[in-house]
């Protein structure tokens, strides 16, 4: 094995446009996989994270996350995966043995869950490099590149026959919604559930929530325009706070008859995490958040909203167990029991990817799937 | 049936010494009965309220909201109690139809929750007058009185064997310890538990996790005086964070390998509560608060404590139902499973009140019962 030259999309600095540079992919060191990427799909954080406004800038970077693929090559050790296999990247890793892998009730691994400083695990040091430069790794995938190397342990393994240019939705936003839904809330039939968002993430709790048989779901999202995609994904009525004249969550009180058994926080707005604790009922209400804050990270809320029994959850990718959960989720779509290609609003060759940014950065897309050259 | 005149502690202002008064007592209205109170124990939220640092001032008050007592007379169409049953008091009603009450999951009553402006809910009335001017009731109890008038679904009829100087510490504190433990964390054996402030409600979390059979319970308070008290109750570690050179959760994250399974907010302070969501694990670690604040009623909490599955619940009262579960603990308490004789540290007569006002305020108690003259 030996490095690889290839196209990938570095972000220089926060905010500003991707450049395509040519760039040195290392070959994989032990217990890794270089990947040739297919299709990956942009999703709300990578924009969140390279516009660096709530948390600390790390740059030069590949973003990309939620990616399908081919194994190039395998690195020492790795008897999981071989040259050719399909796969999808996961950006919480699970070694499989760490006390959250093996605790049977957590996805965050303790050696691969998060990875925080751009590095990759094993050695420390970037896979990526520009002109002599190295270049950091976002969330162990960094898939804006034709090839990227990832940990074992944040790689799932698909079937050949599954649609590539489809499937890397399931790699965060969409799998994210459906676990809030049915792992994390655990929605049950003739509920009413409230989601503040109404992109993939929001969507997809929405069509978690139908399946699950939920007798109403809200959406509240200041753009209208989401409300018809919504009606696909089982959003029963929308709320544009902009046309409210009194607060959202007295909007949701009043249809709901003391407030929604379940809320969401879909956004990325801590100040919403608020709002979406006020639209619960007391007693068993439940807010789950999702969002990665673009701004302020810190959730404001007066102590009598839990004094009332209520309760504020959060998750990660929905709760789900990458290795054992997601082949279920790929099952599900190859038996057309969850929808995901609809979520598809933009197909874009990856040299557009600074125009899948735009799109996403002005609330026009839902999900762009950008397609690697072949 | 005719007024009562009888003694009663009258709070006249916001941290005002309690002045003994001649009051009237009106009879009980409509799904109302009047109690003899026989004993009645001083709470750290009587102390909050009548400090009113963090609520609005209501004055003039009577307190008090742990009590026993004996029926002395009963209002129309009253067929739960009679004339000589012995009574616990409830401040958080339970009205038996409303959609919480036969939720089968809360205890939030709509109708009895929370008596919030210090009137009776039948008449927007009180039934306490001191020299012609209305004196309003506590949390619907009212028990620093020689008699008081309560909703039938604020008090709960208990066997005439029971003790009734020492089970009035069920009305409130212990038995909101006990079920925050089991109803509302469901703590599981071999977990480890932390518990920030020793009072009687943290000590009786303490119990409640021993008797679930926690492997570690870590009490954190400020007076070294209390872990003599928690070894009582099960406390096995005691942290003074005055002691410690570095951030308590940072102690906590270190001894129990990442973080406690559950924590429990009993102090009645909202940085106590972003701390306890800190000493928590991620994954399933569950933060529980129990406590009113005395001052700063926002909670205040960076959102990555939530995005790695962390979750943050509150309750009242332990989430008892009040009239299915309270006898449940009566029970308990007869067959010796639960102790509650042991969080009495003073016995007083009524005319001493303001001593255990002081007492508590001064953190020198556990419970101090009060008891009613013959």
């Amino acid at each position: 094995m030996s490095t690889i030259t290839c196209k990938a999309a570095v972000a220089w600095g926060a905010g500003e446009a991707l450049v395509m540079e040519e760039v040195e992919v290392d070959p994989p060191n032990s217990m890794e996989i270089r990947i040739k990427v297919v299709c990956t799909s942009l999703c709300r954080s990578d924009v969140t994270q390279w516009e660096s406004k709530a948390v600390a800038p790390l740059f030069p970077r590949i973003f990309g996350h939620e990616a399908s693929g081919i194994v190039e090559s395998i690195g020492e050790g790795v008897t999981e995966f071989k040259e050719g296999d399909h796969v999808l990247t996961v950006f919480t890793g699970e070694c499989m043995t760490c006390k959250h892998c093996s605790s049977g009730k957590s996805n965050m691994c303790q050696i691969l869950g998060l990875e925080r400083r751009g590095l990759m695990h094993s050695d420390q040091k970037t896979r990526f490099s520009v002109r002599g430069k190295p270049v950091y790794h976002y969330c162990a995938v960094s898939s804006f590149s034709e090839y990227t190397v990832v940990h074992t342990g944040c790689a799932v393994k698909i079937s050949s026959t599954v649609p590539l240019e489809k499937i890397c939705l399931l790699s965060c936003g969409v799998a994210a919604g459906l676990g809030a839904a049915w792992k994390v809330a655990d929605i049950n039939k003739g509920s009413n559930v409230v989601i503040f968002g109404l992109g993939t993430v929001g969507l997809s709790v929405a069509q978690g929530a139908k399946l699950r048989g939920a007798s109403r779901i809200i959406g509240v999202d200041t753009n209208p325009e989401k409300f018809d995609k919504g009606k696909i994904f089982g959003v029963t009525d929308y709320i544009n706070p902009n046309d409210c004249n009194e607060p959202v969550q007295q909007v949701i009180k009043r249809i709901t008859d003391g407030g929604a058994d379940f809320a969401f926080e879909c956004i990325g707005d801590t100040g919403m995490i608020t709002t979406a604790l006020q639209s619960c009922c007391d007693g068993w209400g439940l807010t789950v958040t999702l969002g990665v804050p673009k701004v302020n990270p810190e959730i404001a809320a007066h102590y009598a909203q839990f004094l009332s029994g209520k309760t504020l959850k959060g998750s990660l990718f929905g709760g789900w167990k990458p290795k054992s959960d997601l082949p279920l989720l790929v099952d599900m779509y190859l038996r057309k029991e969850i929808q995901v290609d609809e979520f598809i609003s933009h197909n874009l060759p990856f040299e557009e990817i600074n125009k899948a940014f735009n799109l996403m950065r002005e609330g026009k897309c839902l999900r762009c799937v950008i397609h690697m050259p072949k």
